[in-house]
């Protein structure tokens, strides 16, 4: 789609070191530790992702953090830095091994002569990424998290909207690993795109995405890589601002066909959608894919630091306007992304005021659904704020970008 | 493995129709609504899976169920016999759809005439399963619970336990599902025994697999097929005990394989574990293999109505320990499975004295995982208790079971 890179060095130099930011939010709300045990929270504050995503992590103002990890742990992916402390989730003989994990965490907090009302938590066990063992939601049991809250303060909203505030400005090593999965999911793409051939059900061509995403596993530090990759075509590309899956519906000639691909890499995640047509598309189809692509490439362009997150919503959504097509973009622009699917934080939206930053990574999303004309079309990019301008991490040189 | 089926016919004809078992459990405990937001839950109450994991479904004691629906949902997976409604979750200009949603409960409540008291809720957001967008947690926000505790009673922890119960015995239209996803499982499981070669990384092994499941959506009524593969091979296959993943490691010839396959076809689950030799094994790999293989049909053939979890553990455990290896069996024989990859219910554990009913689908997966000898075996199957005895589910005649 033509200048995929406006800027590549000193990406984000400005964005303060993980350590500094963790330091900086704990100060600010008279805390000295904070307790965490969703995968992604365990990935912000040390880089670890965990394998069953049971495992828990004291961060310490002034000591190296400690991680407790079920006996049924892997240990091979835990960075250095960390002190490593397993518990007998996984012991046959322990009918309760949350409730040893918990003491575990009392007994460190009094070591570390840390008062209950000087450490934080997130209460909350909703909107959590999966760990590795992606097959199930965590197996954090209901009575965990009002076990640990009586060691722990209660905190403010503004406080936890503050802990939020720590997924938002990625530093370089983030944005590096943030790069390899959009790296990977371009494999991804790039098997859709070879896939795209009259007679292939969606199915089949999402089986051959994932695929190529999980076979890089074992290059480049690689340990765990799965894609979620949702193929739309024909009449069922008109469904994809509504939800995005994968049918038995055989690609026709002529077909928009929309792919949704969720990427995660150790952790690490990229959110992208391409949509291509099968062969010549009618000329409608071939309208609204042009003009996706161009409110697309129209958001992206705005992208730099110190503009709002409204007005990037509104370079796609005018530019949807503009063709009389408004009703049918019926979602926001985009999102943050990187230690989930979807990171908390601001969305693209009409109005919103929030300012991007440096370091801050976004989905960027316009899309055009016409039922009536049996089409959709979305675009999507994982975009880095840089100091001058942006960085578009999903393009990669080379790949195939139709 | 010889003798897979011992009993097709009338395999559950006693299990209670699900219909009844709800209005029992309801009238047991004076309950006269029940409200579920879970995937696993409305699949029990009602079988219907949700795409977003954002539906919620009243049972009433007297009446139709009323299913809620984000919005967004697709529509074409919904069982006819439930009223569907739309809540605003998704539209841009809603600020708090799920407000709009408990209202809307609170609402159809008092059009029943069902006080708080009478309406029951599970408020746990522990171990949940999947939803068919599998790529997050269900989205549903921390205060929902708590919103829809004001509209119910706060039930007991029997209660709590009697409705866990309502899992255990599958009734024959249930069974015919579990046994759909065992037969896909199966379509993965050929494609894993025809992917051991030399040289073909684990990764690859499992991206095959999974692939075979994915492109089966499309054909007989299967709208949603995803398999989790995880690929042990040679000396990782000592650590399947404590976790399953896939590595890059490439296959060796004399290496035992295995293989972890979590599967769910339009939201029921099958659970199994293969382990196989590339060419020739080892003698003690061979000999780790026969016996996981052993104890493994020892407690398949125990299976049958009447006899305790703890006995059938005890024909795998035995089994194993008889060749002086007990303490490489480190986990439990089996649990229950249909609903969830991990059914709720008592698992197969040494003195479990639960006993087996016709209708409950229980995995049986004794292994070995001897460290010192760089080697691991596992079997698992998905049995159901019939009448007379028990099926293999996930046995199918001309599949490839090495």
């Amino acid at each position: 789609m033509g200048n995929p890179i406006v800027s590549t060095s000193l990406v984000n130099a400005s964005t303060i070191p993980r350590a500094q930011q963790i330091r900086n939010f704990l100060q600010k709300h008279d805390l000295r530790a904070w307790i965490a045990w969703r995968p992604d929270e365990l990935l912000v504050l040390s880089g670890y992702f965990p394998y069953w995503g049971a495992s828990l992590l004291i961060c310490l103002a002034d000591a190296e953090a400690i991680l407790f990890v079920p006996l049924l742990e892997p240990r091979d992916h835990i960075p250095t830095g960390l002190r490593v402390q397993e518990y007998p989730w996984g012991d046959l003989k322990c009918g309760d091994p949350y409730s040893v994990l918990v003491s575990a965490v009392g007994s460190e907090l009094v070591k570390a002569k840390v008062k209950g009302e000087q450490v934080g938590m997130n209460p909350s066990a909703s909107r959590i990424s999966l760990p590795i063992q992606a097959a199930e939601q965590i197996p954090v049991p209901e009575g965990f998290s009002a076990q640990l809250s009586a060691l722990t303060t209660k905190v403010s909203p503004q406080c936890l909207a503050a802990f939020a505030d720590l997924y938002l400005r990625k530093t370089s090593e983030e944005v590096a690993a943030i790069r390899q999965a959009n790296r990977v999911a371009n494999v991804g793409l790039q098997a859709f795109f070879e896939n795209l051939r009259p007679g292939t059900a969606e199915a089949d061509v999402a089986a051959e995405v994932e695929s190529a995403i999980h076979r890089q596993i074992g290059g480049d530090g690689i340990f765990h890589s799965r894609g979620w990759a949702m193929v739309q075509s024909g009449p069922n590309s008109a469904d994809a601002g509504r939800f995005n899956r994968s049918t038995g519906r055989r690609l026709e000639e002529g077909d928009l066909v929309l792919i949704e691909l969720a990427s995660c890499v150790n952790g690490y995640w990229s959110d992208l959608t391409r949509t291509a047509a099968v062969g010549s598309p009618r000329p409608e189809a071939a309208r609204i894919l042009a003009i996706a692509k161009d409110a697309q490439q129209a958001a992206v362009d705005g992208v730099c630091p110190g503009v709002s997150a409204g007005y990037i919503d509104s370079l796609a959504r005018d530019t949807i306007a503009a063709q009389g097509l408004s009703s049918f973009f019926t979602h926001h622009t985009g999102h943050h992304v990187g230690f989930r699917y979807h990171d908390p934080g601001f969305l693209l939206l009409p109005g919103e005021s929030a300012k991007l930053e440096p370091g801050m990574v976004i989905t960027i999303e316009p899309g055009v659904y016409v039922r009536e004309r049996g089409c959709g079309a979305r675009i999507e990019d994982d975009v880095l704020v840089t100091e001058s301008g942006h960085e578009v991490l999903s393009r990669i040189e080379g790949s195939a970008q139709q």
